[in-house]
């Protein structure tokens, strides 16, 4: 089969593998459909993630069918159209008991970072009757990729973390595709007021049109001054940090209202300035979470019902034979306009 | 009357002064008779706290008998036995009706600090009906004075803002009164682990007395070792940061397990680093709380039943005529073996 490897030093391409085989009773071969390229992947292509080493099929997203399963496998069997999760779980050891599958002793994310990942034509899935979900019928399955990590991790990360409920004023630091999953989703909420700061002014278009109250261009405007003055001078109860670098998460401290929360949402290399001198006497709270899909079930039948339409975040369509020019378009997002690119495998 | 001034320049003085007068229907004149001294008031004279200025009478715990109410106040006479609030708040702004009585837009943390306090022979209790509480009967008096600030605040920005419930692993940073007092209060949640990490070998001592399972002199040996060793690598569910220094809150992050909350409960001076690199993946929050005092008549109850006991706080005594030299010992703590000062007016 062909799969999309790590190289090192920045680099992947496309080979040829063989197809993967049924390693423990509780594993799956699922024939990948459509796939996609996280920031996370490009984070790996940097070097940032040291436990995926090169040779590594990459991708830990996608919509495939059922190959074959292992005997241990209750839920799916060959044939099945599956969403795969980004994130491997046991469903049994004190973690996922908790609900923090991410945490999982025998999983976690794994998918294209310590084992071979979904940029194959085929690939095994560890664990699988956690690991996957049936495609809820009528539900475009190129939309359906979404739901492998980039709308969990702003539904859960972002809303969930910052605690957006009704009435909240939310601010979202970030429009990428996972502050624009964490827009799409902190709607479920009915928030009274959703700001969007970004540099990209065509990102900024696509939060407007995603339902964003307010964006401010932080390339042009201070957006401390801006959500200050559109807040009553009190700030964001929910601020979602959709970005990944110090000075976002810096400007997060200084537009939460008294009371309220920061999400972190973005994956970070360095550490940041606390500013517990001004912050220690304010009733923050500052969360962390790396996705745990539990609430992928409940984001799936929202996308049955047509409440929540994750196929708006599709703005590239690739060949998987294509993979490598996915990727050169989706590292020169802004220059591209891109979101997400989503592969035809 | 006889009251204690900041005089600016890390001074104070005990000042002759007129007793204070109802300016306003909802206040009341209260007459002290026990006051204690706060690690906030140190932190006034040594000019932290910029909106405390010098001619100010210090102080925003104590015991007293009410002297005189204004017309509109409802739930107290003369000659009631009262603990004062060191948090004033109407109970009817947004951030009251949200249980935030720190955040109150009439009051806060105000006495002692923007008005006149309770190291005098008699304090203004402004909006007296939620500023003051009925002192229970059968409780002493003295450590009841442990109710206007230390209890609370160890309760509710330590124990609840670090979600401290039956199982949970603790660690508590600074065994100071406020340290001590999380202490006291976590185990009405029982926790199956409670470290107290300190410098101080007398304050170790209490919190073994008070119930820690470990201590840990930080500075014999590596804290964040020796907690990872008792909790088998994992760290603690709950870490309470009570000093307010940037290497006690570095210090929580790097011994905080997967899914656990640091809460803040020192008052911080400067920034200090949140080692996001790390943390952005452990699924953690970190908290922060100006004490909100909803959880007083709870926590009276508790006295009142003798589950509490805040007077185990109390080390030294003095007369309020001796004022200044109970700064001193207070500012002395550790030379002393000194927690909370308690004076009798």
């Amino acid at each position: 089969m062909k799969a999309l490897v790590y190289k090192g030093d920045g680099q992947c391409a496309l080979e040829e593998r063989p197809i993967p085989k049924i390693q423990d009773p509780t594993d799956a071969i699922v024939k990948v459909v459509y796939t996609t390229i996280c920031g996370t992947d490009t984070h790996i292509l940097h070097g940032d993630v040291p436990t995926c080493t090169p040779g590594r099929i990459l991708g830990h997203e996608g919509v495939g069918i059922v190959h074959e399963t292992g005997p241990g496998v209750a839920g799916f069997k060959k044939g099945d159209r599956v969403l795969i999760n980004c994130i491997t779980s046991c469903a049994t050891c004190t973690y996922c008991r908790r609900g923090m599958y991410s945490h999982c002793v025998r999983g976690g994310w794994i998918l294209g970072n310590t084992i071979d990942g979904t940029q194959a034509e085929y690939v095994r899935i560890p664990l699988a009757d956690s690991g996957l979900h049936h495609a809820p019928p009528g539900v475009d399955e190129k939309a359906l990729v979404m739901l492998s990590d980039a709308i969990p991790t702003g539904h859960e990360c972002g809303v969930l973390n910052a605690k957006v409920q009704p009435g909240s004023t939310v601010a979202i630091v970030g429009a990428g595709p996972v502050g624009l999953a964490a827009l799409l989703t902190s709607k479920l909420y009915s928030p009274s007021l959703i700001i969007v700061i970004d540099q990209d002014p065509s990102r900024l278009k696509v939060a407007q049109k995603f339902g964003a109250h307010h964006t401010i261009n932080s390339a042009e405007t201070s957006p401390e001054e801006a959500v200050l003055k559109l807040t009553d001078n009190i700030g964001c109860d929910a601020v979602l940090e959709a970005v990944g670098i110090a000075a976002t998460l810096e400007l997060a401290q200084d537009i939460v209202a008294p009371g309220g929360t920061i999400a972190n949402v973005g994956v970070h290399g360095k550490s940041c300035s606390l500013k517990i001198e001004k912050l220690w006497s304010a009733n923050i709270s500052l969360t962390t979470r790396l996705v745990d899909t539990v609430t992928t079930p409940m984001l799936l039948r929202l996308c049955e019902a047509g409440t929540l339409r994750p196929g708006d975040l599709i703005t590239h369509e690739f060949a998987f034979t294509d993979m490598v020019n996915a990727y050169t378009t989706f590292k020169a997002a802004a220059k591209h306009e891109a979101l997400k690119v989503l592969i035809t495998v």
